[in-house]
């Protein structure tokens, strides 16, 4: 077998292994992953499956880092769907599509976003793609600032301490402005908040299918709250 | 030994099994809480562990309902902690409250809000106390709507569809107007998005010390966009 083809097959291998990974995450979440069992489903030995994946730490990087791949790409997708002057057509976009990306992937949602008591920390390859997604958001927010599209900027009581600490957040050596960052963080959870008591079924039981109406209105109702037009 | 006894000595088998459950749920995470592993833990065989749980799924419902138990004596001791005509300052409690029973309890909060994929649904007394939780909040949007303390209700153009959906919602047959169902549903996923990334831990290293001054501003910034004085 020559080197390409030997590359190929170990690739082949590794995306066997994380497909019986993500249907343990379906089945019993990502806190029992377990690489034996996995191994048993593949017919193989755990030992071989070591060979693929060091340790089951560096199983669930892989997993984190497709996980964050599609949400990455789900919400450029979006974003660029709308024209580059429509930034609250581009806000909108990137609400909804993080939202439906969540509901059509829960666990790759649950990846990214569960309450994660295991000890691994992530690696630098995962920060990055982590700090990309965040990025978008905080763009649109610098964007907007500067346009003078956030009207009730100025209403926002930032305290100095808070503001001190939201300029000294930096992405790859830059900062932004505090209003900037606050505006980032507080749309981050704010879609955040619909789409994890919605993954975790509190709503669906009782929106049923007028749940997208009510994510909508949300939506117009925290731009409102900042003046974002 | 005499009935009372026996009772009390069941009681107190019950507790400790539940504190090896939580110390699970706090190192691997409730998916892969084991009947098994408590055992060992006790020193006893697990047929003897089933003496106590039936299953796997009542034990995990003897956590929620501890958990929503905790969650709901938090809540409405922040709620009464404040005059009873100061429907804002109850709510400010209120989201004050949840927001640091989660941080101070991340094993119960994730035992009621976390992406569980397991199979039980709850059973009837859990439903009752997540319903008087989630009635706490209804209540208060229903008084404030009515002292006409949410002046921008006018604005919100909430769809017919919507509309019909949420008045269609019930506790104990008991039904609220489509605008406080809203706002209810709109508050709760609003303090769940601040709590949720911290709990998830997206937070805590960006803001540091200064989370607290963060959520403060954004309960607000919340209360503004709806008018809620």
């Amino acid at each position: 077998m020559n080197e390409l083809k030997r590359q190929a097959n170990q690739d082949s291998v590794k995306e066997e292994i994380k497909f019986y990974a993500w249907h343990q995450i379906a089945t019993v979440g990502i806190g029992s992953i377990s690489l034996g069992a996995i191994a048993r489903s593949m017919n193989i030995t755990t030992p071989a499956l070591y060979r693929y994946f060091d340790n089951r730490d560096h199983l669930i990087i892989a997993l984190t880092q497709d996980a964050y791949s599609s949400f990455y790409s789900t919400l450029i997708a979006a974003r660029d769907s709308v024209a580059k002057d429509d930034l609250a057509g581009q806000f909108r976009a990137l609400c909804m599509a993080y939202y439906f990306w969540a509901v059509d992937h829960p666990q790759l949602y649950q990846v990214i976003f569960g309450y994660s008591n295991s000890t691994y920390t992530l690696n630098e390859a995962v920060g990055k793609i982590a700090d990309k997604c965040f990025l978008l958001v905080i763009e649109i927010m610098a964007q907007a600032c500067e346009a003078g599209r956030i009207s009730s900027a100025a209403n926002l009581e930032i305290s100095t301490d808070l503001a001190n600490r939201l300029e000294h957040i930096t992405h790859e050596g830059k900062a932004w402005p505090a209003l900037v960052m606050y505006l980032a963080l507080s749309s981050w959870s704010f879609i955040n908040g619909i789409t994890s008591l919605e993954i975790s079924q509190k709503y669906s039981i009782m929106l049923a299918h007028q749940t997208r109406g009510f994510v909508q209105l949300e939506v117009e109702r925290y731009m409102n709250s900042i003046g974002f037009s």
